[in-house]
């Protein structure tokens, strides 16, 4: 993945999040924020996140539909030593290949345990679907991998941050996704209109509206632009402020 | 809804939240937690959850997938008077019907807004799919709707859990899904294959591994069951403590 991005070609992405634990409610998922905020840094586009159970053909069908349709499908969660660790054989599963030991990811686990305490369980973590490509671990060591474009890495937030920082300056994408944000006092539905038509000068960039509740009381709207050419996004921004205050609104600049 | 569940079956849910926001990484969700909790509580399955773009063919096109799939599709997001909020008439696409003026949603605005005040945008807010019912918002008053199976709702958190906290009475769902949690001061990897072993002997619950940091630093990890049946929980829960402690450890029933 070192040679450099077409010009001109927009790379996509997708987040896969694997585990029951997300959607028993058990567990707040925060890896996808990180990576989409990564993701936005190198230019990728992120289109969709899927969060799905530890269910072998589950996974298998999934990730054989993302990879397909996405140029990045970033899975989180499945990779540990216990029954409910089920990634590896799955995306093995999806790419028709075996999961097999792999002898940088064996090493990596002789460095770290004594021979009697790696153990089955452990010695499962070292396997990787064939000519899948390691992912380090600098928190915990256990080695997330890439099988083409789609990288497999852990659940734990601090060692899935890890691993994806890692693996960002090695991303195809496109300029950096910037944004401005515009602080607005006044209701929604009093700048909808006027922010519309912003929006349809501005095609090239994406508009938001994000209400918020005050501490205080009362609601917040943020007015969030983005795109890739700061000079239009200055200019829309500076026209999204100017529309607030010719509402009577008092608009911030963040 | 009213009727009552049919014995014995499994009903299942899908979450679907609606937003650039959190593909961009701006707007950490909360809500698909919120829901997952919420619906253990009444004995719906939640199988799968999917973030997608304000792109109206991508959610009209998702609805049809899931609301086929699921008994239950939750949406978040998009039902605002700004330009980015199409969830509504996206949602009377997928269905093949019009987004039409809701006299009920109507009334609703009439009784907070003055009528110069009640613009186009706001009137917009007023317009629900052909059919669908709305879903009472005693936070802002701005409804969201259910259309057949498919619930909208706001995706401001606190407005969300007040609708969904309004409509999750009226599901049809099954026995509650309790849960056990098993604290483990031992690595994942000397659990692990006792606790596949504990599966394997209860094929009715889902058992999971989950470490996380600890503040003072080292792992802890949670070993939770989840079941509809107490005295199986239990039961398993005793196994998984005894087992732990017969490795050593010092096991802590939540």
């Amino acid at each position: 993945m070192s040679d450099t991005a077409a010009p001109g070609k927009i790379y996509t992405a997708c987040v896969l999040v694997i585990g029951n634990e997300i959607l028993s409610g058990r567990t707040q998922d925060t890896n996808l924020a990180y990576i989409a905020q990564g993701l936005a840094q190198v230019g990728v586009v992120l289109k969709e996140a899927r969060v799905i159970p530890d269910v072998c053909d589950t996974i298998a069908a999934t990730v054989n539909e993302l990879r397909t349709k996405y140029d990045y499908v970033f899975t989180t969660g499945g990779i540990g030593p216990t029954h409910d660790d089920i990634t590896a054989e799955c995306v093995a599963k999806a790419f028709g290949v075996k999961n097999v030991l792999n002898p940088e990811a064996l090493a990596i686990f002789q460095a770290v345990f004594k021979p009697e305490d790696l153990n089955e369980a452990r010695l499962r973590m070292c396997h990787t679907p064939e000519g899948a490509v390691l992912i380090p671990n600098p928190v915990s060591r256990a080695p997330g991998f890439r099988k083409e474009n789609v990288y497999v890495m852990a659940g734990i937030p601090r060692v899935m941050q890890a691993m994806f920082d890692g693996v960002k300056p090695t991303l195809k994408g496109g300029p950096p996704v910037l944004s401005r944000t515009v602080g607005c006092d006044l209701p929604e539905g009093a700048v909808a209109q006027g922010l519309s038509a912003i929006q349809d000068r501005y095609r090239d960039l994406d508009i938001g509206s994000y209400p918020a509740f005050r501490r205080g009381g009362g609601f917040w709207v943020s007015l969030v632009l983005r795109g890739r050419d700061r000079d239009r996004l200055d200019l829309a921004a500076g026209e999204v402020a100017a529309m607030v205050k010719g509402l009577g609104g008092n608009p911030t600049l963040e």
